[in-house]
């Protein structure tokens, strides 16, 4: 029996201000057979990809990209927030509404040609998502897919994503 | 066969500052074999335990706490940094070098007599663990249990998390 993810999506209007509609996945986090279903969906789209490791953009990125890797026994490249790795990184920046902000992965994250699935929880204007895969890119990665539990279609980073070349996107969920 | 875990963590000297050591769990997460068994090593202690859900703290936390969530069926809370969580939430303090730090879960998140598992990558004086244990007891939850890849055990976070009532812990390696 599969059950209906968008019934454990918490919607908050006017947050974080006015006017917004966030989507808040935590239920669907905090509920094992929801949890369970919504990473199933997704490790079978990736077996597909034939990936070689797994990378997720700090922090709820972490939650759906390593049980992901676990369940294939591939590893897990965690994109840190600026400042919290502690060996030579490579670092990639994205607009945030007021100024920008960085990501990083160490040097030795990612090998030259490996296939890297990216997922995250949920895809918006795709600003996070690209910088991941500008960090994957930089060590000489290639990235095969991306993958979300959300997606807000009325913020194109699908084609954001998509702006260089075409990728396998799958996204659980459409708002 | 088994390989040993510590072959996995990178040592860095002096950092953050001098005459820290700094033990980086990231290329044990960034292998598939050795995250998989790391992982397999805390699921086997944490079915002995019976736990209805497992927490973690924001972020490295995640990435040990959302596979094993994931392999045991059950539902992962995230205690988030200060501010991240869009509904109505429980809060607990806890000391840094320098000034304190608050980590967040949703009141909604565990329901009261909820048998709780904690987990996080790397036990050092116990304050980041003891503020999640904080808000797991707050909604009524009951630790039944914390795990981490790594103990410093000079720093005596095992103490700390004992002080009120002994709890099965488990460290998969030990420094």
């Amino acid at each position: 029996m599969t059950i209906n993810l968008k019934d454990y999506i918490a919607t908050i209007q006017n947050y974080p201000e006015d006017g917004i509609v966030f989507r808040d996945v935590n239920p669907l986090i905090g509920s094992g057979i929801a949890y369970h279903q919504a990473i199933d969906e997704i490790v079978e789209f990736a077996r597909e990809l034939k990936p070689d490791i797994i990378a997720g953009p700090e922090a709820r990125g972490f939650i759906v990209g390593s049980p992901l890797a676990y369940t294939l026994g591939l590893g897990f490249v965690p994109a840190r927030k600026y400042g919290k790795l502690p060996r030579e990184a490579v670092t990639a920046s994205y607009e945030l509404e007021y100024g920008t902000s960085e990501l990083q992965m160490h040097t030795d994250a990612i090998k030259p040609g490996q296939r890297v699935l990216i997922v995250d929880d949920l895809l918006a204007t795709g600003g996070t998502i690209s910088a991941t895969m500008e960090l994957v890119r930089k060590l000489g990665g290639e990235v095969v897919g991306t993958a979300f539990f959300i997606e807000l279609k009325e913020l194109h980073g699908r084609e954001k994503i998509m702006a260089e070349k075409d990728i396998p996107l799958l996204a659980l969920m459409e708002y």
